[in-house]
């Protein structure tokens, strides 16, 4: 034992100690408010410990959760982990025979539940190999087949409101998160206590996400995916005001709690705020008076959206880079000294990158024969990151980790430019990219100038198989306007690329099918469009 | 060897990656301004560091260095240490007899000395028992009976503008540093890899000291003094221009330099602040523009200091707890939700107060038997700290170690209060305080107290032996204004005090003889009164 283990632990103390009085607001399913304070959380934290102690749950066995974001999950985030088990926390919208996967490897022993999704679990609990009790994260239980089952109020009432939490080795699993590739199987990643300290740690900087005791924070990030990207916990180790906003996170629904909670840091992936934007045009009111910045990662949102947000709305987007494996954090935009020199336009384009490495976290671009990539912010190459929060391998997945890892360096499988000053920018997925006669052409960058052009509203390209080029681009788009067709789309791309990079086809489609984290779901595109035609052939 | 080594050599890899272009400025002793890039600095360094290997200098083995804040001693910061080695930094001003006693027993090979402080370094050359070798901080050698000595630039002339530094193992010493106690011989404390890497990603925090990348750092305080309070350190990671200030350290040339390099953030002892106000009111410019904020630490300033610095200066003072044995760092103001509430006369009250703990560091307070201390805000108790980043014990000192740790707490010496918001506040070192009929009367408030009185200009309390009381409070005062007798600050000190707090004694004297560090030297002047007077009689 160290003479300090980093363990998150910590956080829980930090905020019962010094902030006792700040409070956690949930949104509930019925719409209503619920809110306490980190010292009513604390109490419940360590009846919910004693609960799995007296379960008999041993150090190190796992939970699942399935849930959306609210205090009875906030519970789960420190009871489990902080008495050395550990909560894996399951996106309800997998397809049922991942979700059962994944349960099953990781031998989850609990399953805690929302009662709205309680059918989900119905529908797997035949095949769950591990699972011994189910929690209903409610104050009764609904009809339900489930068996044995309990609700969690039940669960956790009588116990002592002081648990005694033990020293725990800093390199513990707290938490195992699953990604959700859109190709093979979900896998696994253990996150470990030293390494959401450091992460922790990072989010309070200046230079990164400033998390502060001042603020109020809400994660419209679900806290299934990727720790709520850390929110929770460094909303808990610098005191701030946290509100959960369960399922309501639709444009409105978000715009109202953050005008009720005076949230002044909001986090979600793009589309809810491009979604905000189409919201806040028709609306007259201006519920985001009191928000000082949002923080979006996933995908890059366009340019202009970051322009009005900073400009209309004065709540900047600040871009964050990051990965399941990474936990999720490694790069963010931020105003850096040179940005302050630049015209707004410049300023703009840095800012819709990537970003900068986190302090502790490292980048480096390699060729696919592993080669140093120039750092000219034109030359692409495959994004290798290394950082002490990263993960240390896939859990139970050897041949991953032999693919995956490379002299300590993470393969993220991104592929991206660095300039001179270190601005990260993605240019797309390994998996995405398009090998066009020994190039690369980006399919991101040929889908973000699609969106741009008037009218139309979605676009996705995909490689297709080329008898010539081994790959060319396919684009599929959908208009908003009759008076799209491919000659003005390809007018419009050829103002910023060369020719050989225009798509060799054109689809005008209705929408694009998405995965369950709302990514284009490129694989089924492609796969489709090679049932329908094939290969290209050589004269397109 | 861990996947990733919390190490110092991570901070200089990140300047070179994304910051090389930034800014490193040094005032030299002949006021000429010294001024190269992150870059040229990494560059130094390595050359550094292959002199190093060069000389024969083995992995754990440590250099002396003694010197004032210029670029040279921020090479020598990173040169030795991320090679593997350790860097003694001494304090020019100590006795002679205790740099002897520190650097023999740091069995230090190297001493790398500034041209200012060669005769301190010849007065006790002849009792060094392990230096090799002198190095003066210079491209020449000044007249010296130093032997072997060599300038600076020849030792690492010629040598490779790139180093493959090693992988070193994160609990690795990378400095020493010794505590310059009022009492007894100084105990020198092992600084870790890992522990300054945590103590630097808390100097990012928005809830801390923020250094941000938009920053121009200038450490005041030495860079022999406890890591320069990590300043260093922290501006390297986060790409801050860094200005270091040489000798120049009085209020005139801290204005102009402030002025001249634009600096945004100045860490120095409250006197160096106390002197600028005096500095400022008697000057026509306004020089502190730039500055955005002041760090400042070591003692309490004057909540007046603290206001107009505020209202007047807007660059607000912002107070640091931390001692040696810490990094420095536990403890620190920042706004927080609760102040922004608050009238400004208690705003400024709890402003004046030592803070709330960094995240990761925990503070506790103890009876003088060990038992707890309620977080009232007024009873008081000793202050024991943990963090991740203080010292697992002090070298080479086992009995020290046995009387200063308990259940791995950290006993400070300090006496304090929490309020039931966390707050900190010193009142006293355990040294200090003075035992008065079983209470606790603390010398420090009424010495703050003492001040505030119109007309004086410092003021010392000690405690003499009492026949009856146990101690007795006895005051030593330095007037500005003839009118100022006992009476008249008897009847100041009733204002706050009770009768039995108020001195037996007041002593009006020229000055009060200070240490090396500038703190009051209480230990000379109460052997100096005993010696006079004896124990003070049961009637007074």
């Amino acid at each position: 034992m160290k003479d300090y283990e980093l363990t998150i632990t910590k956080f829980l103390q930090r905020a019962v100690d010094l902030f006792s009085h700040k409070e956690i607001v949930s949104k509930l399913s019925d719409g209503s408010l619920h809110r306490y304070t980190y010292a009513d959380a604390y109490e419940r934290i360590c009846q919910l410990a004693h609960a799995l102690d007296d379960y008999g749950l041993e150090l190190g066995d796992r939970v699942s959760v399935m849930a959306v974001n609210h205090y009875r999950h906030y519970e789960l985030y420190f009871g489990p982990s902080c008495s050395g088990r550990s909560i894996h926390t399951t996106n309800h919208r997998l397809p049922e025979h991942h979700l059962t996967e994944i349960i099953n490897e990781a031998e989850d022993r609990l399953l805690f539940v929302d009662p709205a999704f309680v059918e989900t679990a119905e529908a797997v609990a035949d095949d769950l190999e591990t699972v011994e009790q189910y929690v209903v994260l409610d104050d009764e239980v609904p009809e339900t087949s489930l068996d044995p089952v309990v609700d969690y109020e039940s669960f956790i009432a009588g116990y002592d409101t002081e648990y005694d939490w033990p020293e725990l080795d800093e390199e513990r699993e707290f938490a195992l998160c699953y990604t959700s590739g859109t190709t093979g199987l979900p896998k696994g990643v253990q996150y470990r206590h030293r390494r959401m300290f450091l992460h922790t740690l990072v989010h309070g900087h200046v230079d990164v996400f400033g998390v502060s005791e001042n603020d109020t924070v809400m994660p419209v990030v679900p806290m299934f995916h990727v720790n709520g990207w850390g929110f929770p916990y460094s909303g808990t180790f610098y005191g701030s005001k946290l509100v959960l906003p369960g399922q309501h996170t639709s444009p409105e629904a978000v715009a109202d709690l953050i005008a009720a909670e005076d949230v002044t840091v909001a986090a979600a992936v793009p589309t809810v705020w491009i979604d905000m934007d189409s919201y806040l045009e028709s609306s007259e009111s201006e519920p985001l008076e009191s928000l000082d910045r949002v923080l979006t990662g996933g995908s890059a949102p366009p340019a202009s959206l970051m322009q009005k947000f900073e400009e209309v709305y004065e709540a900047p987007i600040y871009q964050g880079y990051g990965m399941t494996e990474a936990s999720p954090h490694l790069a963010n935009t931020f105003e850096t000294t040179q940005m302050q020199d630049l015209p707004d336009e410049e300023g703009y384009e840095l800012k819709r990158k990537a970003g900068i490495p986190a302090p502790g976290a490292q980048i480096r671009l390699r060729t696919q024969d592993g080669e140093p990539v120039p750092h000219d912010g034109d030359t692409p190459g495959e994004i290798h990151a290394r950082s002490p929060w990263l993960t240390d391998g896939y859990f139970k997945r050897p041949e991953a980790n032999e693919s995956s890892f490379e002299d300590g360096w993470f393969k993220t499988g991104d592929i991206g430019t660095i300039d001179e000053y270190g601005y990260l920018d993605i240019v797309d997925r390994i998996d995405d990219a398009i090998k066009s006669g020994g190039e690369w052409i980006s399919s991101v960058e040929l889908e973000i100038s699609l969106i741009d052009a008037d009218g139309v509203g979605e676009a996705a390209v995909i490689a297709a198989p080329h008898e010539k080029w081994q790959e060319r681009p396919v684009a599929f788009v959908v208009t908003e306007d009759d008076s799209i067709d491919e000659a003005s789309l390809r007018e419009h791309l050829l103002e910023t690329f060369p020719k050989w990079w225009l798509p060799d086809v054109f689809r005008f489609v209705d929408e694009i099918p998405k995965t369950t984290t709302q990514k284009f779901n490129k694989k089924d595109l492609r796969d489709q469009f090679i049932e329908e035609e094939g290969e290209l052939p050589l004269e397109q």
